[in-house]
Formats: structure tokens, sequence, C-alpha cells
């Protein structure tokens, strides 16, 4: 693996799973992999899991870590090429990625979308900016329209906790005050079409997440429906992609609580935190025994140090 | 010890400060405790000596050490059970530190009282919700009303440069501009009661702390009088427990002055820091050859140090 | 070396540079010098390089490193002796350095200029308070007036990529929408004079450097004529000395381009960065084979590494 932004940098997704789920029995193994080694975290925007999990999973494996928020601790980044830069940014990503490659060995960074201009935030200026001009893999840690370091510790959260060989999962829309991105939903779309499940999303019309992730997914606006025998549920609210970044409903039956939970085939309950009680899912959903948030979380750990892994096995 | 968040979680308080003095002729020699294993400190308010002697600490007992400022670098968290969460919080603290328990072995958190509701600040809503919450120890670097890292460091201090063996201490309030909280004063107090020391506290009148501390204690109004025979002289701001949160009075003959230490036993004088030089003490005092406040903060890493090594202990 | 604030720190420079250069070929030769010892890293502005190579080279000498803005995250702190504390500063530096020499082995700070009052900048009052009152050596992340660790890198790449051995080398102002310090530029004067190189000043009159760094230096008000023959062209933007802190020009001819560089032999771009590209310098320029940005900024780990050897080596 040369870098990590999307499931189409992972050439079999069922394999890394499979080798992430391993880590966990052995996390200290690989130390030598991250010897001398340094990684830089780069945060555009607030971040707690993430943060946290890609330190541990850094440290299991060897690396020293250096995390900088970028917005309040540098300087003003240009990612347009070709500007006059008499404005508000006093330096260039083309210098500024060209510069952390001479102290990281891996840069990971998180970049949300600002939900004004859809295609400026599909176009993921600032990762590509961060591929393009780097000289050392890059790792997203949730970018303007993916997520995948969140995606591949559900799908091991899927695979360690299914019953059944062809598990139903169901993404489910759920209601949220703010405009959210649709990056975590858009990233679970990617990793659920790669790997060997029955997969459906369903959600209220007019939230249709963008084309490129979901053709060929199976959508059904009736949630109830939906969630008939389905093994694993995942929430997740998202802001509209066609009347891009707008909140279109707030309709309260959408959220997750135990009326739909007793539809289903003892679903387990996914959410990738944060989570906002009884907005998104009811207390007694996420404090109930199918809830499965927390080793969700957990597998952050180990969904982040394999990805090292293969960036580093990958590099000797 | 399975938490540190008062002097109640300790056993034998002159047992554990022994051992902490003790610690400081070798302080590298239990890093194999800490070994794989990872502190997080979360910090919701400003810190110098808190955070950087507790980052020494740990990293002398071998840990890692991961930094989080929860307020400008995570997501607001709800510390109140069954809200309807569409307001400001992103987070739920049950998921907060359940998922801060994934990625961490030892958990610190800091954490202010407002000073508005007293009710609110003496419930030490913030930190029980982390001990509640959170599936690994959890160490205070402060809480609304204690902090017991400052008081064992100081306690240290007194038994490490006392002449006599049940000295005179004193802690007396002094004047500052702001509102402070009484969490130092409170902590003092509780960890001077289960110390074999003379003890006495002397302040303005309407600068009683609360009870649940305070009972049992020496209360003298005239500070000339309380500093008579002092061995060690702890100044200290607090804010008013019973007009909560109010500054009644900015009265500068309550400064510690040389003119206030002559009528001591040469005492020492004790400051937690930060100070406001000629406000809360005079720089004469403070510069002088009785001034132990630096003393007092190099003992910070020994007591946290010490904390650290009882949980690690424990865990094993 | 006792501390690394300016030039004159430094008994040898040239030997520096070379021991230096040798840094890179073996970066871990060294790690029993660091190890058990803590550096910490206190920001009161912006950083990218400075933060991230300090931090790499810290670990590439077995340092543990903590770093805090103290800005944010710890108390504002007050630098003139004798005042009476009831205003917005809630540490004195007395006790700050003091107690920071606790917690760390060697304390590194980054201070910028305000650029309102001359006189105060350059007394260097918070550099000079931290050397005055900290028992640990100091280095200087750039201070007020001056940037060591910057023209350090700055000589080593000179001495790497030279091709005759007395180099010409020139450094111009450039244009910049906004007010910036005069330390770079300052600092980049003091080492060129103490090293063996034929070097020149280029600036629109009114730009004229602090007389006690540029005396002794060949000012050259023609741009063009400066830049003939020039092996290095070090481009910076700095405000006025003279009319202290203000911007008297942002003339675009005096931006570096191509057409500009054909006047020299070829010489090699430099800038400390960041840069703001077609202000400074055009992209051409920068982006072209003979752009030594990035190789100054890589060696920006090495000039702090040779740094903290010294300052290691001195304490044993």
């Amino acid at each position: 693996m040369k870098n990590f932004t999307s499931v189409k940098d992972v050439d079999n997704v069922e394999q890394l799973v499979k080798e992430a789920i391993e880590l966990k029995r052995n996390p200290f193994a690989h130390q030598h992999l991250g010897k001398y080694k340094t990684i830089g975290l780069f945060f555009f925007n607030p971040s707690l899991r993430t943060r946290l999990s890609m330190q541990k999973a850094a440290t299991n494996i060897g690396l020293n870590v250096i995390v900088m928020n970028v917005g309040s601790q540098g300087w003003k980044i240009e990612f347009e090429d070709g500007q006059i830069m008499d404005g508000n940014a006093a330096e260039h990503i083309k210098e500024g990625a060209a510069v952390m490659s001479q102290y990281c060995d891996i840069i990971a960074v998180r970049s949300f979308p600002e939900l004004k201009n859809r295609e400026l935030d599909y176009e993921e200026k600032v990762l590509s900016q961060f591929v393009k001009n780097a000289t050392v893999p890059i790792i997203s840690l949730e970018s303007a329209t993916l997520h995948p370091l969140q995606s591949l510790a559900d799908l091991m959260t899927i695979r360690e906790h299914q019953i059944t060989s062809y598990p139903k999962v169901v993404l489910t829309w759920a209601p949220h005050p703010r405009a959210l991105p649709q990056a975590v939903a858009n990233s679970f779309v990617e990793w659920m079409k790669a790997a060997e499940v029955n997969f459906i999303v369903t959600h209220p019309e007019g939230y249709e997440l963008a084309p490129q992730f979901s053709a060929g997914v199976k959508i059904e606006y009736d949630q109830s429906k939906a969630f008939e025998d389905a093994d694993f549920v995942y929430a997740k609210n998202w802001s509209s992609y066609n009347q891009y970044g707008k909140v279109l409903s707030i309709d309260k039956k959408w959220m997750v609580d135990s009326s739909k939970m007793v539809i289903t085939n003892q679903a387990k309950f996914m959410h990738c935190l944060p989570v906002r009680r009884n907005v998104v899912v009811s207390d007694a959903v996420i404090d109930g025994p199918d809830s499965f948030v927390i080793k969700q979380a957990e597998n952050r750990i180990y969904s982040a140090q394999i990805v090292l892994k293969k960036l580093l096995e990958y590099d000797q």
C-alpha cells in the first residue's frame, strides 16, 4: 500500500480485515517497523477517536508521533496552484507538504468539507494536494468525502461479530440538528460494496448519496422495511448531497429506537461516534446489550495499525 | 489504589509521602510498569505545572503519553444523563469516557468549576462521570473542588523540610483580583487533616471553606495570631464558598510580606503557583531564602509518579 | 555550548556546520545523550518547520519531548520585574522559567516581536528573561530579533552546495503584504559575517537592518547589481527597522523571478519558508531546479540536532 485515502488503495479488503483482527492478539509484535521513524498527524478539524487511536496505533508499532493542529499552531495554507499569495495564506501546500515530508515518514491528515460548494469538496483538494506534493505516504484521517479508517474498523467489527456468513447490513440515515459531512456514509458504502455482505441503505428522499459511491447499492426509503432481518444496523446522519450541505429533515421518526430494533434479526447497533443520544439513537438502544459502538471504537486502533504496517512494509 | 481523585483514595497518607520521596532518588527504576501502556491527559482548562510534571512523571515510569485539550481539539461533551442532545454537545461522556478507556490505560482529567452554581460544582459532575463511565483508573489533574496531586506534593515538601516532628502549618488566604476555585485550599485541608501536623487556617470572615472539608479544623481570623510560631506558611487565594464564587475582599493587608513572616518560627513560604507577585506575596518573601515554591513544583513530578506507580501496580 | 540564542553562543561556526553535516549520515548515533532527559518546546507563536524539525531532532538524539503552546494552554506570563501583578498576567517568568527547569533538561522558546516598540523588541525581554531565570540551557526557536537555528541550517545548505570555496551570497529583501520581523535577516547577516563567504545585502532604501547586526556588511540598493555573479540568492521580507515595523514598499519589481536569476552565476535560490508565491518569489524560480528551499528545511533537523548534542555534551 502506497497511501491510504480510500478503499481503492486496498488490494484485498477481506484480507486486510483479517490481518487487522490478528493484530489485536499481538499488537506490539511489529515495533521494529516504526523504529527511528516518525508519523505526523495534521488536524485541520476536531478529533477524538481518530486522534487517540492513531497515536495508540503508531506507538504500538514503534513510531514516534508528532501531532499538530494545523489551523491554530501553524500557518494558513494555500491549496490552489498559481496564486499570487497576497491574502491570508502564508504558506503553499507545495512547500508545506514537501517540508513535512522531510520530518515525517508518514503524513496523516484530517480535513473536513466546508459543505458550501459541492464540486470543491468532492475534488478533495486538501487531501489530493497532500498526495501530490508529499514525498511520503499519506493517510486520510477523514477527508471531505471519505473516512476509510472508520470503515475498515466497521468491517472488522462486522466480521468479528457476525453470526451468519453473509449478514444483512443496513446503513440508516438518522436525524441531527446540524449539517454533517457525507464522508462516513460514502466511505461505509464503498467498503460494504467491496465486502461480502447483503447491504442496503435507507434514508428519506432527498438524502441520496453521491452516485459515484452509491451506484449499484440497494436503497429503501421505508426504514422499517429496510430493518427487516437486519443483522447490523449502522446509524449515521449526513446532510443532503443533492441540495448540497442542507438539513432537509430532522424528523424524529428516523431516530433508531427499540421499537425499530425489534424488527431486526436482533441486529447489532453500530455508529462511528460521536453520537447525539435521543436524537440519532435512543438511550435504550445505545446502552443495550446489542450496542457495539465501543467495540467499533476499539477497532479504530487496529484499523489504523494495520494501515501503518502495510505502509511501512511497502516502504521497505 | 484504583483511582486518585482525593485523599480518600489513599490508604496511608504518610506512607505514600515516604514512597514518593524515595522515588526522587531513583526515578527511572520502574519503567517496566508503564511499558506498552498509555496515559491520556485531558485538559478542559489551562495548566503549566500539572501538564508538564505529569508528562515527566509518566515518561519516568515508562508510559506513553497522549495529551489532549478537550475543549479546542475534540467535541463538546454532555455530562448529564438522559438528555435529548440537540444542543451544542456532540458527544456524551458515556461514550467519551468508554472510548478513551479503549485507547488509554489511565485517564487523567483537569476540569475547573464554573463558580456560578455551588451545588453543580460540588457535585463534581465532570470527574465523577469520568469515574463512572471509564473502565480504567482516573486521576484528577485538579477538579472542581480538589487538587490532590498538589496536596501530596505539598505534604512531601513539608516532610522533607520540617525541623520539628510536629510542625505548625498555616494555610492563609491572600488577596487576588479574580475569583479563584477553592480546590487547592479544600484539598490542602483534607491532606493536613490526614497528616500529623499542627494545622490552622486563617482567612477574613466570609471566606470559610466548605464544611465537608473544614470541619474540625482550627480557624483563626487574625492572620498575625495564626502566624505565631508557624513552621510553614501556605498562601493561597480562594473565592467565597458562602457567597459562592464572589470576591469579598482584596484587602492588601492579607498579602504575605516580610513584616508578617518575622512573626513566624522562620517559616518556609509555600504556594502552589501560579502566584501573583506583590498581590498574594511580596517579592522579598518569594525571592527570599525561605521560599520553597520551586521545591514544591519539583515535587509535583514525584507526587504524580507515585500515583502512577500505585495505579499501575494495582492493575497488575 | 551553554545556551543557543545567537551566533555569539558558538565558538567555531564552520566547525559546527561541519559536525551538523556529519550528523546527517548517522542521525541516531547519539541516542544515549538524550536518555531519560526531556526537552520542553514552548511556543508563544505559530510554527511549522521549527516545531516539527526540533521534535524530530530531539527524538533522533533520544530526548523525550514536551510541546506546549504557552499562550493558549498555560497562564499569561509577566516578564517585567517588580510588578504588582493585578492585571492579566497570572504567573511571573521568575517562577515560570524556574518551574519549567524542574521538568525539562532543555528549554526551547519561540517568541516573536510585537513590532510596535523597537526598544522593547530589541531588548529581547522574553528570551533574556528565560535565560536569566531558567536553570537549564535555553534554545531560541526564533526570538524577537534572531533565528539562529534557521541561519545554521542556511549555512549548512550553502556549504553542502557551493561550487566555489568562497561563494557570493546575496540576501535580498522581497515584498510582502504584511509587516514581518527582522529576525531571519538579522540572524542570517550575523552568521554570514562569521562565515567565509562573499556576502552582500540588497534592499530598498529605508529597509536598512539594525546597525548592531549590519555594521560592516556591504549594502547595494540596486538589486540587479547585487545579483551579478551571485552563487546563492536568499530572499526574505522584513519590515522597516528605521520606521519600526512599517511596510514601506510592496514594490513587485523586488520579487525574485527568472529575469533576475539569469543575472546570477546560476545561483541557488534560498528562503527560510513559509514563502508567499508570486509575491516574494515567482513559481518558476521556486519550482525550478535551482530552488534549494526544501533542502534548507531538511537541514533544520540537523541544525537543531547538533545544537542539542552540544548542549547535552556540555552538561555532562
